[in-house]
């Protein structure tokens, strides 16, 4: 926003009288401040979404106030990590919220006009193990909301290698694959050798003991001997999501 | 290469004919066996590119060998963190090696046909500080090799903020954007939270005390509070540069 | 099962007319598909034992669901780490269910015919404290599940080094030995110095300080100064189990 | 040694006269005192293998001291992990020593008489990359030594599954597998998977950044999504060696 | 209080006659002891401010008598991190006491009479995000308690850039900047490049998977890449005030 | 028990009939067998004091049975780290049973017979913080039941550096002292700094954020600057308790 | 510098044609691009001093060309953490250049014009043994360099806590303390209890075993049970002697 | 040396005129400060034995001076952990100086006088491996010049338990034990379990991989199942013999 190009610009207007004073200031203005929060309504244009609310440590009393400014400004809000607290509440409050119990996530409202048919760009979601389903999910819902379209495959580790190459075909037509996995973390590291796209890698808590909640599939991710995966945090289904939402994006701009 | 649908299509063709079995049998070497190493002829059909050798922790001899072979079998070879001996070795066997002293790679041969012109889609590649640059440079011309068109940002760390913010143009007009950073790291998180493409974080070793040597940044970028990050090992500007690679191929797919 | 070897062989065989495109296919169905699971019914094939529910992070529902495809397929389940909830509603829906309070692992149905007689032929579980005695009751389920001999030697520690010598003969004549040991977990080591066969350390997160849940005796037993320790992961004692029926397999099998 | 039941024969021997005093007293010993070492001739009983040679962290005097005296006593003296110097010593003094200069091991004399032909019952050595095969060297040179029949498999790492799935005829004919494996550490997971036997999983420091000198490797296996895997210390081929032969004995003594 | 030139003070008093021995005996009592707790009367002389009650470990019994010690000695106490029950035995027997339910700090009495007006000095406390408050709370009322002029300014973490940005008058005219920060804690960075005065990180344990609890946040700041940034413990907004109060009043001195 | 000169000493008996076999092996009979304990009945004659029950992870049948069996045999029973229930039960079959609130240890039965008067050799319990008493009564209960004459000094840490200079005649006359500390642990390099008796360094849990549950504090006292101070685990009171009673054993013994 | 007040004035000032756009541009040029770096001219006005070049992980040449840069625009250049090759390469470049042994720094040119007199607010550096002293020399060159007037006391660690209570007088008078200290860092702690100045503690890598290249030092002073305590990377001499420097600098405003 | 009651009596005796003030003020003078360093010469009187010098990471310069001033005052000097350099000038400045090729220890001068005959009251120093000889000499040269009794015990490990069993005569009659153990460091554990005397246990960096240079045997000394283990840091040899040397002290005393 404050670039010197843009900066440049504006000055010329103002000096040739195109733009005054007030309707540079108000330029300026990129966001709400509720005290406690500052409303960041300048993300969408920036980042191609926008703000998302991560509930988890936030008083209920905040997650509501940002979600009802969200809602007022832009007709939706997304809410991921909802403790139940929070939830209940929304859900007395909106009735029509939208709320994925195994991903903990609730949509309000509209969701935002960047849905497209794009049923030709799609985004592979993969679990590991039945138990890293709640994650994987996150990612999904995440995707969805911000325009993918979204597949998945289940169960399908490294203990079965033959689970993993059955599904070769579904693998091939995917834009971005999403892996989830916890324990070793071993499968992101196998699917990139098999495909030619990005290939995003959520380290899981699943596992005990020198799992360490998920440290060891973290470690297992960053040091793939594939090449072509990205990482994020354990248990980070809600970036992975985005992550690939910003390559499909590309992908589809083009 | 093994899923059943291309099996059936195999047992079809055998069945009728079209294929004899010694032919079916051929369709599955896809492998050369030098004793000590597998090279992998199938990597780029199956992954976009053909097998790099990360010369790191290989004996010279090993290197020298597997290097050979490829150059042998696809006029190309391209090699990654090679050491000082296995450096020489190569110079003084294939005097035109493509040698880049800051990354530590040696391109060999012709690159591969992937260079179609490009130039709308570019890759951008971003330095925290001076220190970063090898691992910035690896990150750029593993991308350029791999067909991508590439630019550089050096030194627009965090403490001076306006330097990243004074490049928004250049960052606004990339598909995709890798950020090398050590200490801290925090400089990925800032980019993801001015653009709407797909941000690759490389943390750098670069730091002294409690970084580590790059535990910090890769920490503070799986904790990015922007969305978008995606993160590669510490140091591995090989890995940003494939996964870069493959977003943009499928951006120039589309 | 997608090896060059045997796929010549069915491609001899679809060639000359000994199998049917059909059958051939059918060779490749070697998983069940439940959506949120996929039951590798081959598993015990490949490995010698049907697929186990580690149940602690699935929901109840998908453990339950799981555990009625086995049953319905093999006649027999087995689940390990049961949370509470799990196993009530496992206990109401079958009666006969064999739950182990101190293991908390499931038998349901009947035990695969992998059990011939081979008295001769056993594994020694040994704890190096009453608290560790939950892990080593694991591992002692999961041998004798998987067709193992089991024996016990219950608070041997090192602190009295008197009575894992006065065990001698029983130590002696096992064929494998399994050792449980929390705090610095050096019993395997001692175990090793006076026995010849292969020795499964099994870290126990009993202790607490700097016994980091079991990192002590894990960092402990992968350091032993004797010789034919195999160790596996902290409170793994399923994994010690099944280790130790491989290796009395192929005893067995000579 | 000192367990009741062989005292009790000794004291009824001594009470009948059947044994002398003297006699009994020279059962204990069983140990020959250099000062610095106390050389353990009573291991080969124990254990099945006489006493090896850890050399890298002692002095070359110590080291030679100690093979002098095994190779008096025994006729046989193993060392591993040799330092140059240590190495440059005992060739000079020893010039028929057995140097490998992969695996840094030293076979002085003759082997012991545990070499009977056991071609049906092999240790399989697989290594995942081309810079695993000095660990795997050493768990090779180790098992065989004591008494192993040893086949190799390298450079089969994940990023290319077809290259273990094409091994399976080799994989399946093992007693025993050897993994070893550096940076993600998953083959072990995969061979696991596939086979059921025993596989011995040797994390290599191979690696850089988040793979902390094998760390990430050794959580990866430690954390197996398969069951049947034993894990040994960081690079310790050694271990891993010792420990096939300890189960490839109890094969054999069937 | 015993250092040579005091002593040496006291010794001629006492030679001289200007003190007796049992003045010089008294200016040794500094402390009050209460058995389970020596209350240190002479804090407030040595580093200017009363001792403060650290409530988190202490049982209420010992809470409320060290409250109850200070409270008549000195006419005031402060408590921190005060745990339920404790907060309500002494809201029962100090109904007037200060409770802020977000920093669970109490104060009880009359301030220390250090809170001469000093707006032009003040202390701004930042929070990078909403969940970050609480932590704000406890520095902004410790600095407050502690003489301070203390400002906000909330939410203004790096992945709007803006928001900072934005607030740069309210940067500049700060004698001391507190940042609490989560996740990857790189706004102390941000903020440290564009003032010159002081800036204390404090980073939160807000955030999951690899922050580790706020280890994350804590490398991020210990490695800034910008200059002037004091670091405390992790969720410590106490000692962030204490160290802004005591920058201040070296500022208010002069 | 089993060493070569006493083995010697039984030979020769048994060989001139001062010792019938029966009498020799009874002997040997220094454990009883529980099943899931061994009681080892022999602790006492080589460690100068019976088995302690650590119940923390035991449940409460086992800690019961095995502290019935040790008060059968020997009239006494020390109990540490006793479970709430465990605790209930205990109390209401002993109702004369020694339960220690702070320290939540239990005493059964009469003191073993080491209690001579030694007032003279005393052991000092320290504790930095009114937070590490009950660390410090764990340390002071067990150091009292070996046997020894126990004082304390509560409160006392380096944040006011005259509380434990002032108590120097108290740590003069000690021959041992046990420091408690939570947080940086550096009362006993203080300590140590001052005395010429052994200092026994306790790291408490207490402290939070980057204190990692004690981990700062264990550190800084395995890196004191001061010579003479011995470290037991982090919480250990009872490790340090029972170290200061095998150096009070010694020195009483002179 | 972009922050809306001061755009407000600008654009006013265009407006008004106080201000031609192209000096208004100009406003914006803070930085010179040398394209492996970008200077920032700004640095001074923002945060109080000029850029300053951190030597360690730079190339010879990056650091010379950086060093003339700024030489030229500033008359100055400040180099820390300088290795070998560049202090010879800067020698003998600028034979007059000002290099300190012991903290490894290098003045090049005249110092900026914040040097008045102020004897009167000094900082006291402080080193808790006589191996910490090149730490401390970093600090009180650089805190010098920044206009402080600096004080020195060497090796005056808790294990003789004498050394730092005879000085109290000098500890007194400063306005701000920096603490270097390895091993246990507890130094800090004590000082902080002694004063009511700001204490800056720089853990140092001076020590081994557990002390961790100075993670013990560095918790120690996180977890300091004494209030007012400030903390940097460890061995970041540098770190602490800006944090005095922004200190005394608002310290002398006032 | 400051507390009140010592200050009372110096009170009353110059009230009395027993003592001049110059007397008085003379008694606080115990350091001889060199600037760079500050000598302790209380320390003796305190502690019980002179400073030592830990040389290892000061100049050569300041070892050389601070020895010098040592032996000026006290006619004796000890140096430990003697790097190359500075052990090359000490020779040639003292060519009588007794310097220990194994501990890197030097003496200078005479012995302190606290040499009394003290045969019945030794220090027994055990090594596990030949390799841990270097620490536990650094430990026996501590206490023999701190004036024990010191006798050894090499290469007892508990691989081949039968030969710490073998030296029960020897503990037996030791009043301190030492144990120098690296690997997984399990040797005090059944040391302790043998004798009644303390035993400390010295982690030695000895091992590889997991080891972490040491950190596996140090976590195993710290969670001894055996109680009376006094733990020491990593490789402190020196740590080791000053601790045996105050415990013998305490017990000469008597």
């Amino acid at each position: 926003m404050f670039n010197k190009a843009r900066l440049k610009d504006i000055f010329n207007d103002i000096s040739t009288g195109k733009m005054s004073v007030a309707e540079a200031i108000k330029n300026c203005e990129i966001e709400e401040n509720l005290g406690f929060a500052k409303i960041d309504h300048d993300r969408e244009r920036r980042c191609g979404f926008p703000e998302v609310i991560f509930a988890e440590f936030k008083t209920t009393e905040h997650s509501l106030a940002i979600a009802e400014s969200l809602l007022n400004k832009t007709g939706f809000a997304f809410l991921t990590r909802v403790p139940e607290q929070t939830k209940e509440l929304i859900l007395s409050k909106w009735p029509d919220a939208d709320y994925n119990k195994l991903s903990k996530t609730i949509i309000l409202g509209k969701l935002p006009d960047i849905h497209k048919n794009t049923k030709e760009h799609n985004v592979l979601v993969i679990s590991a193990g039945t138990s890293d389903i709640p994650v994987a999910e996150e990612a999904a819902v995440t995707a969805r909301v911000m325009g993918c379209n979204v597949e998945y495959l289940h169960d399908a580790g490294v203990a079965g290698i033959h689970r993993i190459l059955g599904a070769e075909p579904q693998l091939k037509k995917a834009s971005v694959i999403i892996v989830t996995a916890g324990m070793e973390g071993a499968l992101p590291s196998v699917v990139a050798g098999l495909v030619d796209c990005p290939v995003i890698g959520v380290p899981t808590s699943i596992g005990y003991g020198a799992s360490f909640k998920g440290i060891a599939a973290l470690l297992g991710m960053l040091n793939s001997c594939a090449n072509g995966v990205a990482v994020v945090n354990i248990d980070n289904g809600f970036g992975a999501g985005c992550l690939a939402a910003r390559i499909i994006k590309k992908v589809k701009e083009n």
